[in-house]
């Protein structure tokens, strides 16, 4: 695991020097489709990376998009009509019979289809119509990590050459900027120590910066086993506020832009609970918390997502040793998950 | 929280008697529409019914269906084409500032707009096209119990008159299914009893049942404080069954029919991790597990959910009550949550 995510700058390097021109030229073929609606399909670390792909299509496409019930198809064989609609599939391993049935399904229902993959000779790979690769290389450790900020920064590159655009020179500064996070192991290796004994932990972010919190509520949970909960801060006050007391642990993702100023109330009033609140986000935000780190400005909102999810999987892994696991061998779990 | 959920079966009863027409006319004019897609937008217990709707959308209709993610809008200004979409936003109060702001901005983008809410007097209501009120009456308890079950049944309505019928004959029997449920309140005091000092809880489904795992989840939390995750079945194997060891309650929904069928793999797996495994499901589930509340048999898979959250609600109270706490208070927070 530590290998892997040690390996991140050089695979964000590879998608922007290797992979874009491929990644232009589908986004080419797609958008002269024009398709008007968007589904994304996923499982796991892929989902989110799916949930990411959301945002993006809504707010720089403006296209109405949804996130796949996989069930509907694989158990209830629902057959909807997919006229007009992009499903783009999102797959680390490309393998699960659930996504490839149910991407099969969507073509025969008439949907153009896009899977994002890190194995081009997958199966979903082939009953797909279009094909990203990720680039990735063989990732062996079962928490998955070069693979999720692969999948973020392939499917910003695809939405932006669905709008004409490359995005590569504004995702230029990535690889270094990811280099310079995965610099700071002593940093994350302090902060982890807060989480030797604890019980349960909730993140919360909004926005863009959601999917970094459902994705590190993943991490910590596959490698730590603490039971970590994740919400958009709107949801966290409908509801589940009232779990968090002054002995509950809080990690907020602060975008730097709307998200993170939308995310402003939800922190007031964790502060408000006395949560002990840990920010990801600018030096300013982590000021006002009771700890965190920092990570460095000035990058569009929609590519800060790549990067803020760096410092939780170190995190995770920080937290797994501290407690004495093994975040390379969690229990129960098999790298391709055979769901149906 | 106790009278509110006691007066479901009249609830149910008068939506099937006075509420059924008002829906089947809605359904027919939004029908004549003919929508193409179809987005979902809630917060808290009401997102729960929402995704119950996007399995009917999705498998009744044949519709594709999104769940809105709603800072796009309120935060980031998205403005998507919906020209062809529906969107139903789902709330209780009709007041939240971002339903009502998103549901505006839906319709100013092209959408049919349908506010289903418990308040027809509603700032969401009026700025809505069309309107289903679910006759609830006034909700006070800070835990929402009828007005969940009263929206599963008038989306079920909603959504079979889309499709020209009028679900009134197969959802007959819930009144009085839901009153011989609510009759067994020793049953589930006893299960709270082995909840008394759990630290967490894992709930699960697949399909139509997992918006009630989601549910209950959420009325763990808000009346207990017990950190309640919810997974599919499908996702809990892509990563959180890690997490799951021999002292971990699990509770599974198992409704009878194809999602129960689905779940069946994933249930194999927590007995082999020696999870403690309680079914609210058939009979034949309960005693396939360490202990559960096995529910009437015989409805369609489609209305079960809302019978199958009922015991679910009392085992929130139950628990609530024999860890010492109040469960019509919940700390930290308000009848009408206000977020933007």
């Amino acid at each position: 695991m530590a290998g892997e995510m040690a390996e991140q700058p050089a695979v964000l390097r590879r998608i922007l020097d290797e992979g874009a021109p491929r990644i232009r030229e589908v986004a080419e073929q797609v958008a002269a489709r024009s398709p008007r609606f968007v589904l994304l399909t996923a499982r796991g670390t892929s989902d989110n990376a799916a949930l990411y792909a959301k945002y993006l299509v809504e707010i720089l496409l403006g296209k109405p998009c949804g996130l796949t019930s996989m069930s509907t198809t694989t158990a209830y064989e629902a057959k909807p009509d997919l006229t007009d609609c992009l499903v783009i599939t999102v797959s680390q391993s490309g393998g699960s019979p659930d996504l490839v049935a149910s991407t099969k399904a969507a073509r025969e229902a008439g949907a153009l289809t896009l899977a994002v993959t890190n194995n081009s000779g997958s199966p979903l790979a082939e009953v797909s119509e279009f094909h990203i690769d990720v680039l990735a290389g063989p990732e062996e450790a079962l928490p998955a990590t070069k693979t999720y900020t692969a999948e973020l920064l392939s499917l910003y590159l695809f939405v932006e050459g669905m709008r004409g655009g490359s995005g590569v020179e504004k995702a230029k500064a990535l690889p270094d900027l990811a280099r310079s996070v995965l610099d700071r192991q002593s940093e994350v290796k302090a902060l982890a120590g807060r989480y030797r004994f604890a019980e349960r932990m909730v993140l919360t972010s909004r926005g863009y910066g959601y999917p970094t919190a459902k994705e590190a509520a993943l991490k910590l949970m596959e490698t730590s086993y603490i039971p970590a909960l994740s919400y958009s801060g709107a949801d966290l006050l409908h509801g589940p506020l009232a779990m968090v007391d002054n002995v509950s642990p809080v990690i907020a993702v602060v975008t730097e832009g709307k998200g993170g100023e939308a995310l402003q109330p939800v922190l007031d009033r964790l502060r408000d609970r006395g949560a002990d609140l840990v920010v990801i986000g600018s030096e300013d935000a982590v000021a006002r918390a009771s700890a965190g780190f920092a990570l460095p400005t000035g990058l569009p909102e929609e590519l800060q997502p790549v990067l803020e999810i760096i410092p939780l999987q170190m995190l995770a892994y920080e937290v797994t040793i501290a407690r004495g696991q093994d975040p390379d061998a969690p229990r129960a779990l098999a790298k391709v998950t055979e769901t149906r």
